[in-house]
């Protein structure tokens, strides 16, 4: 039985979409866990709601800033990766052009290329240098012209995703008398959120739904844990 | 005047060295700036070291956690990306080669491919499904088969990098009477950390050195300055 597969199925999407997926992954996930730990681990130690909002509050801020900037940061060095290699690439295909061609064959070799095409491939590339490397770039070692935009945008996402993140546990603690009191409606806001947060980033990765709204939901609940029962711990 | 360039420098590294610098930037500076930031901000706020050192540890713990499986399961959706592609590769050679052929050859065109060379690779790869499927998958899509327990790895550098570096600023509080002179501290070694950091890090990534450790230490005083400024913000 034949199958359609509709034009747009089959054009498969570019990897950019990974990665603007990784970063709202990984700022949300913390945005929520880290701050939410934090203050789980307060609670088990300070009287005040006060000292948890502050301290809260002073990590998100700095949360935010450092993993914004740093993710942007992060962002530039395949930028500058990829120039290093076009600059080696160039200076290779002129100083030692047979080495580059012989490269250049054994790597069609191995996808099953016949001498003789190898051989046409190799002279066409031999008479335009400047799509010989783009061709070295990108077929040898996988690497695309990347946007210098990216990295802000990537630093953005991240930082913004954190602060959204992290004031919802925080905000518990806005509205109630107690520590105690505040982890206990931090604890159901937070573990509600990373349950839907979890199941909608699996659908969203074609990861199967359900495990993926637990295990996002275990992590935060694991690092609360650990940091309430250190705290404990340090203040007996 | 001829130019000699070592085999070694002319084989260049796979951007899988560049996955592993990018876990370690963002751990350690991360790991460095918000313990740091944290704690500075609850300097300008609270009276007493103990609930500094308590919120710190807490927060490293938290972190760690949160970045180390974090990181893990970020690294599984590439694993994911690239089987999801695989198999849409192969039906797409099985049921509409003619569609695939055309790409290849596109493809090879924009490169400067001559007619003749684009057919025989064309002709080579469609004798073998599965080599034309590994050869669109590199150098269609720039993907590469991902080493699943690079994800693990990846999880556990980022995991060990942060809390390394949180202990860092923190361990000033230990050893200093009051939160201003932990303070102190705390600020000299980051800042000094974060200066030879940087430079170590900009050298190994091709960057400028002074500016790279610049960078890396204006974002940590920025992030500190501005949690303590909130913390005293809401606490006068």
């Amino acid at each position: 039985m034949p199958v359609y597969i509709p034009h747009h199925q089959y054009r498969r999407r570019r990897p950019i979409s990974l990665i603007a997926l990784r970063d709202f992954v990984v700022g949300t996930s913390d945005g929520l866990t880290v701050p939410f730990a934090l203050a789980a681990g307060l609670s088990g130690a300070v009287q005040s709601n006060s000292i948890i909002i502050v301290a809260g509050l002073a990590e998100i801020v700095a949360g935010t800033i450092a993993m914004g900037l740093g993710g942007f940061l992060a962002g530039q060095t395949p930028v500058e990766h990829y120039w290093g290699e076009q600059r080696r690439g160039e200076v290779g295909v002129e100083k030692i052009p047979q080495e580059a061609m012989v490269e250049i064959k054994n790597l069609l070799e191995s996808y099953g290329i016949s001498p003789k095409a190898r051989r046409a491939v190799a002279h066409d590339l031999a008479k335009n240098p400047k799509k010989w490397v783009d061709f070295m770039m990108r077929f040898e070692l996988g690497l695309e012209k990347p946007d210098p935009r990216q990295a802000f945008f990537s630093g953005f996402r991240i930082g913004l995703s954190y602060a959204i993140g992290g004031l919802v546990p925080l905000s518990a603690y806005f509205f109630s008398k107690t520590p105690l009191g505040g982890l206990l409606y931090s604890s159901l806001i937070t573990v509600t959120c990373l349950l839907v947060f979890g199941y909608y980033k699996a659908r969203f990765t074609g990861q199967e739904p359900v495990k993926g709204a637990l295990t996002v939901t275990g992590i935060g609940i694991l690092a609360a844990g650990a940091a309430y029962a250190l705290a404990r711990l340090i203040t007996l």
